[in-house]
């Protein structure tokens, strides 16, 4: 989305600056006494790991808060809107470095998962904590003399404790050698998704914009809500896409069925199912054998869940908007609004 | 030490129930809507990896602040003192349970380490996160309203960092599959001790009780470095009964030879040994076959390394005393003292 124009190029070039200048800074952090090895250690480490994504967590921070405030930005803001925004980035970068290794993945973002890369092994695990220690580094580096400065660590670390929450369900709910599809009910979904993904993913970078547009955070339950059931669509469109997405567009080829996961389409299709389809679920749902993907796969399609998928699409499409539209100010809205339509109907 | 005396065994007791009602109040964190399997999950993990140490580490918390204050304290204050000790406590149960699964340990506190459990695997390094987030959680609820709140949260940051960064010095310096003796050197084991346990063992707790006290840390530089270097020495203490100490009264049989450990005796014998030495360390040390360990602790007999511990330890002391002399606080003198006398000459 960003790269759409040129206002978006230069949104992520002048990103990928502030990126150079906090990694530079936490390479002579006062408050450890680095060596060589150590430092080059990190240099690599850091940029293996936060700044490949697609940074879209990170650069909506700065989206945010232009519109919140409505105008353009000194470079001071701007600087300080992006700052934050990677304090997002290097969030994420944390929680999926620790995901791969408990996930026993194997590739991310289109390269070996750091755990992977021969001379890392177990080390990435220290590496995933040192990640998250960066940020209140940043923050205190950046922040410190902000009115909002407690605020902000407050807010991480809520935010990080949900996420890490979210993750406790999903692995105890998923847990692998038990293989059981009677947990995967969509209350269950619903819970471990919200947690999570959708507090870190759509909350969090709002609520720094709002942080650093002087706003109090107590006075946005209802943003907080919308954002999180907005997150909860995010995923529902990623477990879609996952299956029936175009492997060349998405990038990536989907194995949400081999490996067994609690995705928004088995947990429909376990709701949807007759007796005999439920057998078919249990024998080969959670194999990586084609033969028992494509059983599965012709089975989601048998019950129609691309429509029902389509349904769920607009249904909350309408929820979203008209919740949007109740908010009383105008700038929230627009906020709101340029978050939803990067996702709806998105094909990637 | 704390059982040494009544006072000590309601000290203990006092503190475990405080612990009793942390637990209760994060399994009802209202941040996370909970489910009966994850608060079973968090309650178990929590007796598991956080109460079974010998705790000096959080109630020294509680003894400092004693002494900062010169008084009974009311119940108010204790309540608060342990709540900080139970953080500290809480931030070692974190390390400790991702320290086990980098290294690959076996057993902890006279039982299998969490990671080691079976039905826990590699969820522990979340359950690990999840320590760690519950600090930020219990010092909101119980701290928020106090002048030194954001102090707080910066100072488990900080120490938190330096841990981490002391970690990876650990990691990158005796990485397995190396084993290369060379970088043995008495100022890296200095650095990796100095970051990875004298922060959070012995800077942190008396930090805690210097904020509750009302302090400004920014004038306790000399206090840090003072900690610091006792962290120092404790450490040289435990790498050395590692290897001299009593297996009975230590309570666990020592294996840093067998696991290549950056231990302070084969820094001290790498420094003193002749040509022929050191090709007897580089053959035998990190190996587990009997044979092989008995030839370096022959060696290190040979090189009199008990001695120069001795003289180490004596050194240490009197340089640690008139340090501490030289603190224009008398109840500063006292709460350093007290650290100093609980650790000097121990043989456990
Ligand atoms: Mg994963
Ligand atoms: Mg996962
Ligand atoms: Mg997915
Ligand atoms: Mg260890
Ligand atoms: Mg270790
Ligand atoms: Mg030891």
């Amino acid at each position: 989305m960003a790269e759409e124009n040129g206002k978006g190029v230069d949104l992520k070039a002048g990103f990928l600056q502030v990126y150079s200048r906090l990694k530079s800074e936490l390479l002579e952090d006062p408050a450890f006494s680095s060596t060589d090895d150590s430092r080059q250690w990190i240099d690599r480490m850091l940029d293996y790991n936060v700044p490949g994504g697609k940074l879209n967590r990170g650069m909506s921070v700065v989206d945010s808060y232009k519109i919140l405030t409505g105008g353009q930005l000194s470079s001071d803001e701007f600087f300080h809107a992006c700052v934050l925004g990677w304090c997002v980035e290097w969030l994420q970068a944390y929680f999926l470095v620790l995901d791969d290794i408990m996930d026993g993945s194997h590739t991310r973002r289109g390269q070996l998962c750091w755990y992977k890369v021969p001379e890392v092994g177990l080390i990435a695990a220290n590496d995933g904590i040192l990640l998250r220690n960066h940020i209140p580094r940043i923050l205190i580096r950046h922040f410190r003399d902000k009115t909002y400065y407690t605020q902000l660590l407050d807010l991480f670390n809520e935010v990080e404790f949900q996420t890490a929450s979210g993750q406790m369900l999903d692995l105890i709910t998923t847990h692998e050698g038990e293989k059981d599809l009677s947990k995967y009910k969509m209350p269950v979904y619903n819970r471990i998704v919200q947690y999570k993904t959708a507090y870190y993913s759509f909350y969090l970078p709002v609520a720094c914009a709002l942080l650093m547009a002087g706003e109090n955070l107590e006075n946005y339950f209802d943003v907080k809500n919308i954002l999180v059931e907005m997150g909860t669509y995010f995923q529902v469109q990623d477990d879609f896409l996952d299956c029936f997405g175009d492997p060349e567009f998405i990038g990536k080829i989907g194995t949400d069925i081999e490996d067994f996961k609690c995705s928004w389409l088995v947990v429909q299709a376990l709701e949807k199912a007759t007796h005999g389809q439920l057998s078919i679920l249990s024998e080969s749902y959670g194999k990586s054998d084609p033969a028992h993907v494509m059983r599965v796969k012709t089975l989601y399609k048998d019950l129609n869940l691309q429509e029902v998928f389509l349904e769920y699409e607009k249904s909350s499409y309408e929820h979203l908007i008209s919740s949007i539209e109740a908010q009383p100010s105008k700038k929230v809205q627009e906020v709101l609004k340029s978050f939803l339509h990067k996702i709806y109907k998105r094909q990637k």
